[in-house]
């Protein structure tokens, strides 16, 4: 069988709501397919009710854009459907990408209500990548916001990322643990995430190891002698204070280990954590391995870890499975793709507006930016401001912003830079943004995070982030919103 | 750029955790690698408390297991961690499978301490798929699990799968979906699962067709152009019963459809689903479309559907997304794979037990079959009975089973026959099995959820379906128990 390495070679050009393929072909029937459209991404809450979330994904959304094709396959497909016209077969099979595409960096802080991707191109196009972008993008904010989560509750100890086995598909493994990785995980389980991504990876026994031997002892003599520089020890197969603690002991004394080597750690996986890793911190101490790390594991998230550090748990690292992974107290990330404007045959920008009942869905119209304004002393971001392209701001010394519902609602900003958050990623087409490697992603996520206010990073009703409009944006929404009669 | 079909060429022999290989290496080192091991992969809690869940992933599990090989770049992979032997580096490159492997068949109907698939090999194989058969199996069975709970809440109404975009990465949107259409869905909006799987593709517009056209109304006569034979017209762009529903149904009288096709719908994807049904309903109804089905989304899942259908929605059919791709009231399937037994060198068989403090993570020792007991009259089941495969079964008149911890509930079975529930996959390595396709599969699994008694189907409290040991088993539990000395 012929072998490859899939990290770069799956075309995922049909993984896409029918009705992108429906909507395209009408397009081209309707004679609007090259009409240019602006599509903005973002969500409108962040999970768990927290102050900020983490952009995680575009390398990928980047992949799938180089690779979006149709194959032979593909368009035999559609045909075999009977709904599409032969003219959209033949734009299929001489797809070239031709849209124009903003985003925010990988790792970026990322707001409700602002884009933080922008695609620009002919209709027909921007149109049916909607689905990819919409999960990649979701899915990797939503494991880079979580696990961030995760190892500022830990509060300076590793968290690592052990979920693989829970994760929803392959590409939730190993993208989930990618994205861990970004949100400041040290590490992963998954060994093709180290292999693809150079995530490191992590692991050294189940209990089925221990089971494997007559004894327990014998199995972590076992360990130890083939891994004498990484001697980890799963101490809760059947006892641990009596059985596991002993013979881990047992074993670090009795110089299976190289002279020199000391141990790297005990796991415990099941039971009373706090209790556990008390009595097994002072087990140590008294034995003589106060250098000795204990590694919990089992039912861990921010909150079970905040709880077992409040009980003073003897900890130094944290494996955290199924709860990160899966995001399980809030699984969905719900970024949106919407058309904000058009063009006319002139060029001009037409803004549309999709109304809603529900406030929160009504869109935001225009080919806007988002001006992130940060503190000149402490490099904490301050607001975002959405402003229409075609606005030229002008750094004053007092700029007052204000709430785009509760207008009354202001601020002045005062000794302030700004930086403009959407950089150009494709243009007409053509790839002209350099992808940082994942080592300077998770530096630049960590960091963002590292300048941020407390009162963002809290978890119990952090403080919610200014995402104003400019007074130009403004004035167009409820221009639109005024137009229409309800 | 080469292209191909990815389904049948993804290898995920490095999707596990990195312990398997530390394990893997020190079972060679240690001598034990050839051993021969047993391992059980089964759940102990059954989502959303359900009364039952639906097994679902097997025919990814053995394409995976089809594929396991490694590659020169894997090799080197491991060569560059250092803490792997030379050995070990030339086992994988011989690596040959060699394992047996017995599953449930895919669409079974499965319960919680029970092994749905069972390995049997060497220790260094058998050990080294528990990520790729947990994750296969977790995420599968649960959507496969949860989509059935939202088809019997729809109460005899088409559900479509409509997640892709909040899905958990690419195989979370294309795998789900395919575990849905085995619960029950009637298709999919994923377009690339209907070219690899074969599951119906469906999906109409989005509000940004809409929001192309000058209008609603030209929005919709372009979609009646396009799509005569299949004109579904989203209509909560703007304003439903002020606007939506007028503009469809003068499309549908403007002879735009030709001569005897009718309209195929209406969808409303916002708004209070529930008033708006109804009034659209009695809107069609009084303009001569009575037979023109409504569809809704946003939010649904078997909790809201119910409670529309309480309410008297007037509604044909659902289209379901997040909270179903996600399983949201529930994300976790939690399949553990642990060790149950090894064998002597003379092919004896020695049971491994894994005690706990947590009664229920205790293993049930053994290489075993679950016997499925239905009523003859009926077809429905009654009861499993996990058996040591040395037992010989005979059918009695009245066979009394028994609790395995509460060894005081017992029942009597009369009237029964039985089904032995795993099936051979693999033997020495070969495949076996003939998969069946993912219609008999969804047939299998609709027809046995059919079966199933009412009282294991309701949503609250359902009926705890008994899953017993045989005597021998339970002695053998006990004995084993008993040995260990707490």
């Amino acid at each position: 069988m012929q072998k490859f390495d899939w990290k770069d070679e799956n075309n995922y050009s049909l993984l896409a709501d029918f009705y992108e393929f429906t909507m395209a072909n009408g397009y081209l029937d309707s004679g609007i397919a090259e009409n240019i459209a602006y599509f903005d991404l973002y969500f409108r809450e962040i999970p768990d009710g927290a102050g900020f979330a983490i952009s995680s994904g575009l390398e990928q959304a980047i992949e799938y854009i180089k690779r979006l094709s149709f194959t032979k396959e593909d368009i035999e497909y559609f045909k075999s459907k009977e709904m599409f016209s032969q003219k959209f077969l033949d734009y299929l099979k001489n797809f070239k990408f031709e849209c124009d595409l903003w985003a925010m960096p990988e790792g970026s802080i990322i707001f409700p209500n602002e884009p933080i991707l922008t695609v620009r191109g002919p209709v027909i196009q921007a149109q049916m990548m909607e689905t990819m972008l919409l999960v990649t993008m979701n899915f990797q904010s939503m494991i880079a916001t979580k696990a961030n989560r995760i190892v500022r509750a830990a509060d300076g100890r590793k968290v690592l990322e052990f979920g693989s086995r829970r994760a929803h598909g392959y590409n939730s493994a190993i993208l989930g643990a990618r994205a861990a990785y970004i949100g400041g995980c040290v590490g992963s389980a998954n060994t093709l995430t180290d292999r693809l991504y150079g995530v490191p990876a992590l692991g050294t026994m189940a209990h089925s190891w221990i089971q494997m031997f007559d004894s327990e002892i014998d199995a972590f003599r076992a360990y130890a002698k083939a891994y004498p520089h990484n001697c980890n020890l799963l101490i809760d197969t059947y006892d641990v204070l009596n059985e596991g603690l002993p013979n881990a002991i047992k074993i670090f004394n009795e110089e299976v280990l190289p002279k020199g080597f000391r141990p790297t750690g005990v796991r415990i996986d099941s039971g009373d954590l706090s209790y556990l890793s008390k009595k097994v911190r002072q087990g140590l101490d008294e034995a003589g391995f106060e250098d000795c790390p204990i590694v919990l594991s089992g039912g861990l998230d921010e909150y079970t870890i905040g709880s077992l550090l409040k009980q003073g748990a003897k900890v130094d690292s944290f494996g955290v499975g199924e709860r990160l992974i899966t995001s399980k107290s809030d699984p969905i990330f719900g970024c949106v793709y919407k058309l904000v404007a058009t063009e006319d045959e002139n060029g001009k920008i037409l803004p549309k507006i999709k109304i809603s009942e529900n406030i929160i869905k009504i869109t935001t119209p225009g080919f806007k930016q988002v001006y992130r304004f940060f503190d000149k002393e402490t490099d904490a971001p301050i607001a975002d401001v959405l402003m229409l392209r075609d606005e030229k701001f002008e750094v004053k010394d007092n700029y007052e912003i204000f709430h785009p519902l509760h207008t009354w609602k202001r601020k002045t900003l005062k000794n302030y830079y700004y930086k403009k958050m959407l950089v150009p990623i494709f243009e007409k087409g053509e790839l002209v943004y350099d992808m940082p490697s994942l080592e300077e992603i998770r530096e630049y996520a960590l960091s963002n995070v590292e300048k941020l206010w407390p009162e963002s990073k809290r978890f119990e009703n952090p403080h919610v982030y200014f995402v104003d409009y400019s007074q130009k944006l403004w004035d167009l929404k409820n221009k639109l919103l005024n137009e229409h009669d309800f």
